[in-house]
């Protein structure tokens, strides 16, 4: 599959995180000749968080990672990808089990500090055993560092692996953020992504690392839809090794130096879910949608998202069309409070209604222009208060048709 | 453009419906070389009632026929293709009254009792004076029977008319009901189709006939779904001339004589729903989808429409693909009450998913035959209650992202 347009030109470089290392192996889970199986070691300490899919019918590793994160230790992460291990019963949960038990046996620790997350496809078995003759090996090759490796092994649909880092400081001290990430369909709140890891070297305590997380996720991860579509599986994870030498351990989401620790790993998670958006299923445009002047933020939220979601715009987008009228469209359907005749419409900077009309100075070819642009920004202002929100998506192509109609034979 | 596979082999028969003439008429509003206006003309004493999109910005016309429905007289229809009239604004408005004043000096009646409806593109102003050159022709060549005519005049995307016709009884009075109606993308509840209208020489007071309509829309158009988008014009009228010779007036919900022509008036919204569902942009499959064992009705109906608009498990349909992964997807992002372990999904009457697992019994080869087909039904099976509820949808086709991709242009 050709590379998304819209990938970064390389992968970003990223520092080792302190506590972490990283081994990939080919398991044959399901695709041959790629590796398939990721696996993270943390030093002793190291403390965890997670949010998940709100899916009525979560698959197994969700399950497993919910019912053993309260303890909020982590000693290694198993990730898979070409099955969900979801919808799969009994035999699931035992996969998940058996996962646990071959990691732990392997990394000398307790299978409740194995956190895991699976993707691809979903009602099939997982046949766990595979990872048995993988996971000394991988085990033994972890090193800090191998961020795209990873990055590359937990790809399913994604055309390109999908990292990014920060550099923070905790008092003087400065710590490390590393993340990755895989898309690319099934993407929609809550959350967006389907897999995502974030790590950090700095002392954090597992409450204040889920509220970061918590509130990291609202403007990032939920704030991208390629499809309104959730997964069964969507995970996000968060590590903090306190490896970081000398680092004070905050333990207080008040704490003042948390606020620019929070910053690094905010801009992390934003550029994880952006690259998402830009690795959409056969996506050829990123589409920024901002709605200003809605009577909340959430009713902005939930009109930029309807907008997003709205299969006529983002069919309008891929066609390069300025089709307004499919904005206003979204707008009514959403059900949030919104005014015709207060409403404008801009595409790339470029007003093309106004209070509820056409905008009679609207250059037809100005805004042909803008629509060819890779990156489009679609404003809209309601006129009727200050609540404003921002949300990622992208357009949608037969190449979208193309992938999800032959994806799983 | 070709017409849709699953249309039916013929326009149906359909007998002229007493106090209703028809005439249409070639104005040049946008496509050359077509009709694109409508006028239905009705004896005096017709009772009108309708439903309306819930879009907070629908069109003007929308806007003209709720502010003159409370009467509940009718005296003329208009109704053209290839404007929406919507998001016009002020001028918008002028248009409205410009028909209605138009049609109601060529048609000797009052211009409230005029009712008006639009479709096409939508922020374009619509000029109304267009129907002036028309309209005069229009009125003189008004006849019983035209339904085909008619239907075809307000088609857009559509590929094929779309009719519908019943015989009912009102006692022992034989009486017609006939409609017709056109999709054929952006079609979502509330409500399912752009536009229908539906006409009977029964005579119904206002306040019944708005009742029958209300009742009768739930399980016919707010039960299809093609692409989850809401039109700002969706509208659907029924008119009652009551000039059925010698049947009694029917003025009470109660009246023992209502439910067999509520039958036969369900039928023909049932059916005309059906056939937007058939001509959805770009379907190649037309899909049922059944969902019981929901704690209730609504909550069923939530997980259908869920499923329906769900672009993933479209796009495997029109992939022939029977990837109930995606259906359990559907069913968890619903957010209603469902218990993986209990959840049942059957693709053309196979069950392919049983309590949780796939079903080990299920016969590939038989599904995928199944899938070939061009209409299938999908069936889940929550396991929880007795809530029941089936929609309509299509797949979803590279040809729906064409037709979209480029449509205003």
């Amino acid at each position: 599959m050709a590379i998304s347009p819209l990938a970064p030109a390389q992968f970003p470089q990223m520092p080792p995180v302190a506590g972490v290392k990283l081994a990939t192996a080919a398991a044959g889970i399901r695709y041959p000749g790629r590796t398939d199986v990721l696996l993270a070691l943390f030093d002793r300490g190291t403390t965890v968080a997670g949010v998940f899919t709100r899916s009525k019918c979560p698959s197994a590793p969700v399950d497993w990672c919910r019912a053993h994160l309260k303890a909020g230790v982590a000693s290694a992460l198993v990730v898979n990808s070409g099955n969900a291990n979801a919808f799969t019963g009994k035999s699931g949960r035992t996969a998940t089990k058996l996962t646990a038990d071959i990691a732990a046996k392997a990394a000398g620790c307790k299978p409740s500090h194995v956190f895991l997350a699976s993707t691809g496809v979903i009602g099939e078995p997982l046949d766990a055993t595979r990872f048995e003759a993988v996971m000394d090996r991988l085990v033994a090759s972890a090193a800090p560092g191998a961020w795209q490796e990873a990055a590359t092994a937990i790809m399913t649909t994604d055309t390109f692996p999908k990292g990014a880092a920060a550099i923070a400081r905790i008092g003087a001290l400065p710590v490390t953020i590393c993340g990755f990430a895989k898309g690319a369909g099934m993407i929609a709140p809550d959350m967006a992504t389907m897999l995502s890891f974030v790590f950090t070297d700095a002392p954090i305590s597992p409450r204040v690392l889920q509220r970061l997380l918590e509130q990291g996720v609202a403007d990032s991860f939920n704030a991208v839809t390629v499809d309104g579509d959730t997964s069964t599986s969507d995970t996000l994870l968060a590590f903090a090794t306190g490896a970081a030498r000398g680092a004070p351990r905050i333990t207080n989401v008040s704490d003042p130096r948390l606020p620019a620790f929070r910053k690094a790993f905010d801009s992390v998670l934003a550029n994880l879910a952006e690259q998402v958006a830009r690795d959409g299923e056969g996506a050829r445009k990123l589409v920024e949608i901002i709605v200003e002047g809605a009577v909340s933020k959430p009713s902005a939220r939930k009109i930029a998202l309807s907008i997003a979601n709205s299969p006529l715009v983002k069919t309008a987008i891929a066609g390069e069309d300025a089709n307004w009228g499919r904005v206003v469209m979204a707008v009514g359907k959403a059900g949030e409070p919104a005014d015709r005749d207060r409403l404008s419409i801009w595409f790339g900077g470029i007003r093309v209604a106004h209070r509820g009309e056409r905008d009679p100075a609207y250059d037809e070819a100005a805004v042909s222009a803008t629509m060819k642009k890779p990156e489009i920004t679609l404003k809209v202002d309601l006129g009727l208060g200050r609540g404003r929100d921002r949300v990622l998506t992208c357009d949608l192509t037969k190449e979208y048709v193309a992938i999800n109609g032959d994806y799983r034979s």
